[in-house]
């Protein structure tokens, strides 16, 4: 049986990657596991049976026989520990692969997202031209270190990991911002992963469904 | 050799166990594992030493041999795979603690650092008076949903473990505002954790650091 993952019924990106089942879809297409989508509403998603499976009422959420997970990070790492190809054999590489996975999640993601939401839901704010700026920056001092870290390898640390899938998943909710194009550095990171085979059938697996639910 | 960990010189917390090195130390104490402290200035914390076990120059840090991690998420998670005590053994089982582990740092302590950040920061913003009810609302959304998977039960998934851990650091930066104790049951969650003797452990000897350093 394969696994069965939940994804937006109406992605509020409109097919541009940027919803959290991207990243496991991303991660299963890496370690070669097909899977079952079962795509749920917003009402649907505040709905018992949905929050049994995740108490916070998000996507996605993943189903293995008796085992449910929430959480992508989560997600993609159970997936990376039970198959080959996310995490490296050597015990302190793949500590380092993990901690670059928690770094994308709680270090980068949170002033990204910050960023994102009040760009989205503060417009007509009073205090939205003060503000961006803040955020602008606090978004900057996390990109100008990764770039630096980053320097001109290919990846965060050796070969392409999760980590890798993470940290791209976190950084590509900047696109059309201007803040990722100060180093191009990190724009061909972003590319590189972006142009593995993996990646692709993931974007044009979740950018199907944005089709049909629009009635294109 | 014992493993060590940066903590801050002079913590912004004044000893109330905020710092992240906290849950670091916790869980070592958890699982008995003697540990070193280095303890880092504001100033130490943006040079090249401490950058290059730190690239977003913050603590903790954690070294053991030729290892070095940083994240205080994926250093307790090293920790927890490597001693018994912090994950369960049943494969399932340890799968949801790990769930549950980044839920604490992605879902929850966003929203909480947030309105932690704008208390600290935004108070004499004109933008405080109308936005902290805003923060408080997506703080109180993310309480009422733990607060109901928690029910009646003494930890997140069966016995304490590294979820537990995480998402009690987590909610501590919440004391004093209101928001957890209007769940009872959070209270008495967060209590029944500070209870017990590797809490009490590390956070007495975090609290000493302080006192040195206040010349007390």
């Amino acid at each position: 049986m394969s696994p069965t993952i939940t994804a937006f019924k109406s992605s509020p990106d409109r097919g541009r990657g940027l919803a959290r089942d991207m990243r496991v879809r991303w991660a299963l297409e890496e370690v070669g596991q097909a899977y079952d989508v079962r795509l749920v509403t917003f009402a649907e998603m505040k709905q018992p049976a949905h929050l049994a499976l995740h108490p916070f009422g998000q996507i996605p959420t993943y189903e293995d026989g008796d085992l449910a997970l929430f959480e992508s990070g989560a997600i993609v790492f159970h997936i990376a520990e039970r198959h080959s190809g996310l995490l490296p054999d050597d015990a302190n590489a793949r500590a380092r692969a993990i901690t670059w996975m928690f770094a994308a999640l709680s270090t980068v993601e949170p002033p990204i997202v910050d960023r994102s939401m009040a760009t989205l839901m503060d417009r007509d704010k009073p205090w939205y031209e003060e503000r961006l700026p803040i955020l602008d920056s606090r978004v900057r001092d996390r990109l100008g270190q990764l770039s630096h870290h980053l320097g001109d390898t290919d990846w965060l640390d050796g070969a392409f990991s999760a980590a890798d899938l993470m940290m791209v998943s976190v950084l590509q909710r900047l696109a059309g911002s201007g803040l990722v194009e100060a180093h191009p550095n990190l724009s061909a990171y972003i590319a590189r992963a972006e142009a593995r085979p993996a990646y692709r059938r993931a974007f044009d697996a979740q950018y199907a469904v944005f089709v049909a639910a629009s009635g294109a």
